[in-house]
């Protein structure tokens, strides 16, 4: 029986997971990575091993969002019986101000994490659903909480909260920031490349369906694009990103929408999708020939820029870029304009090293590096599970 | 009878005016100004004549708002029985998208600006009642409207719009700033003293009670901080400046609030006085010793940064920053610990200049040149009126 950890990451409607052998270092090595899509709806499981062999199949298309979990953990565990799944790794959204670090969950764990729904009502239900999940499947087996949030719990004061009363700071309304797992493993692997950027001004531009920037200081997080809610900062697929609070009471007093119908909007029908009219999908707006596409970048590409003059504000400087997420790491033009603007901060891009994808992205004489690095959520939540049974 | 404008700024609790007498060349020169405090509640006059005469009284109490202010206009017109209002001109908060200069107003302009309340329903109907107020004590004289957005029209779309569904901003919901004719006194007064700045990149930062920060090009607005209402952007004294659009779904989901106690919430209880549980004034911060007065302090330098560097990213560089509005122009304290955390940008602020109260603060080899303008937004109104009846 060899030792592995088996990684999740339990969304509204998508279960990404990842499992991994551990070696003889403890160091999680991947042997079978996946996801479920259209959880909840018509489940299927697309999935490939390391040794070429690939899954793309059904879940009986009866069940639920929290059945399906279920059964695909069956179907792990019965499937995969020489293997010993040492730990389960979950990624958290909201870990609250009290977790800067993966925790081992038991039921008061388990009891905080469900304080923290009304922080993030339409995501933290899921992460929940995946840790009940996986516990029933594998009982006894260590369970383990990495939270989205917890990187940024170094942000100062400044960063931390929001003008309002000040009960507000007191009750948990501050800026948690998210994509933490993300910015976990950047940070990781620029400390392995690159150890004197890692001690520099960074500035990681985490562009994927959902987007966020964060500013990082000699390895710790100091500021985020992302505030209090999944919404802030830059704009995303279908999501709104940075929105004057007066556009909401204008939506509420001159349009009498319910605050459902707010949230729907600001979370699937803005963004990309609702600027262009046409896709949430930056690949099929950089193909589309329509002015409002076209525009719709424009908009994204220019509120990265604003967002990374902020940044370094923040930072007091700016050493190195980091490009990740689907759009950070495959779409050279928007790496390209996002760079064109901002020689003035010291920025150069090399457009050859940019089309061809590489890591440095940066001419030689760039006073500012530009990497370009993929993530990996799931290798820091199986690192932190192995970690945790060491 | 010599010809003179009037020029009105009524809020919502306040209304303050100037006299200008019009020289040969029809440039207006102050001969009277003040304001009426409290308006709506016990209305008091404090005003000042340019011989130094001043007045210092309360206007009878049972007034409305609006029996205030004509109240006042008829003392105006008695008490200056030897002198010929040939307009008067007006603070309009809101154009909407319509007005990029002042304008004449008649009753179809009239109707125009009373259906941009939706946008601003907590002040463009004040705009209204000073014009109609002095419509009545001044029959057939110009009366002219000047906007408080008209100078931010030249904005590019990026920085007109929010990634929302396309129909809002054909609608209206639109990025549309504020503190215009401060932002336009500035850069008027910069054409003057400084015309090579004039042309290059500027920001502005309009500090006051209410504050923004515009980011100017070649004379041309290209950005502000504030968005589709006056609460975006910066901290101000009891407004929020930006917040994630998220915390107001929270305050709708899970604190049950209403849209007013919302809006009160946001635009009473917020920004300076929220943080610092102590007051609005940042006069007072700065004198008080509690750790949170110090913090809301923090606060605010940091977003004042923080937009300097995105703003610096909307015009690609930075030549000068201009201080202006209270804090702006007497707070040398703030404005010292903005500059001293953008060395990193070619900001180098002169401590003996800046506590000086002088115009230019930059030391000589500040790559970016740092001033302090005090503003005169009835002064802009006041030409502008001057022009129109020329």
């Amino acid at each position: 029986m060899v030792d592995h950890v088996l990684a999740l990451n339990a969304g509204s409607s998508s279960l990404k997971f990842g499992l991994y052998e551990l070696a003889e270092n403890n160091l999680p090595c991947v042997r079978w990575h996946g996801q479920i899509e259209r959880l909840g709806d018509a489940p299927r499981l697309l999935a490939k091993f390391t040794d070429g062999q690939t899954i793309n199949q059904p879940l009986a298309k009866t069940q639920s969002h929290d059945e399906a979990i279920r059964a695909f953990l069956e179907m792990a565990r019965e499937q995969l019986p020489d293997i010993n799944i040492r730990a389960v790794g979950h990624r958290v959204v909201h870990g609250g101000a009290v977790y800067s670090e993966p925790v081992l969950v038991d039921q008061k764990v388990m009891d905080t994490l469900a304080g923290f729904i009304p922080f993030a009502p339409l995501h933290q239900p899921f992460s929940l659903t995946g840790i009940r999940a996986a516990i029933d499947a594998f009982p006894g087996t260590a369970q383990v909480a990495c939270f989205d949030t917890a990187f940024h719990r170094t942000h100062p004061w400044v960063n931390d909260t929001f003008a309002l009363p000040l009960s507000y700071y007191e009750k948990g309304v501050r800026r948690y920031g998210f994509h933490g797992l993300s910015y976990d493993y950047i940070m990781q692997k620029l400390k392995e490349i690159a150890p004197s950027l890692y001690d520099g001004r960074v500035v990681i531009a985490h562009l994927g369906n959902g987007a966020s920037m964060c500013a990082v200081s000699g390895g710790r997080a100091v500021a985020s694009t992302m505030g209090f809610s999944a919404l802030d900062g830059l704009p995303m697929g279908t999501r709104s990103g940075q929105l004057d609070p007066g556009v909401v009471l204008y939506m509420m007093q001159q349009e009498g929408m319910s605050a459902d119908e707010i949230a729907d909007t600001l979370y699937r029908k803005s963004g990309l999708l609702g600027l262009s009219r046409l896709s949430s999908d930056m690949r099929k707006l950089l193909a589309a020939e329509t002015p409002e596409a076209r525009r719709a970048i424009d908009y994204y590409v220019f509120r990265v820029r604003r967002e990374l003059g902020a940044l370094s504000a923040a930072l007091e400087g700016l050493d190195a870029l980091v490009f990740t997420g689907g759009i950070g790491e495959n779409a050279a033009q928007i790496r390209r304009r996002v760079c064109e603007g901002m020689r003035w901060i010291g920025i150069e891009i090399d457009p050859n090293r940019n089309a061809d994808n590489g890591t440095v992205l940066s001419t030689d004489f760039s006073r500012v590096r530009i990497l370009r690095i993929p993530t990996n959520e799931e290798m820091v939540i199986a690192r932190a599970a192995a970690r945790m049974v060491q």
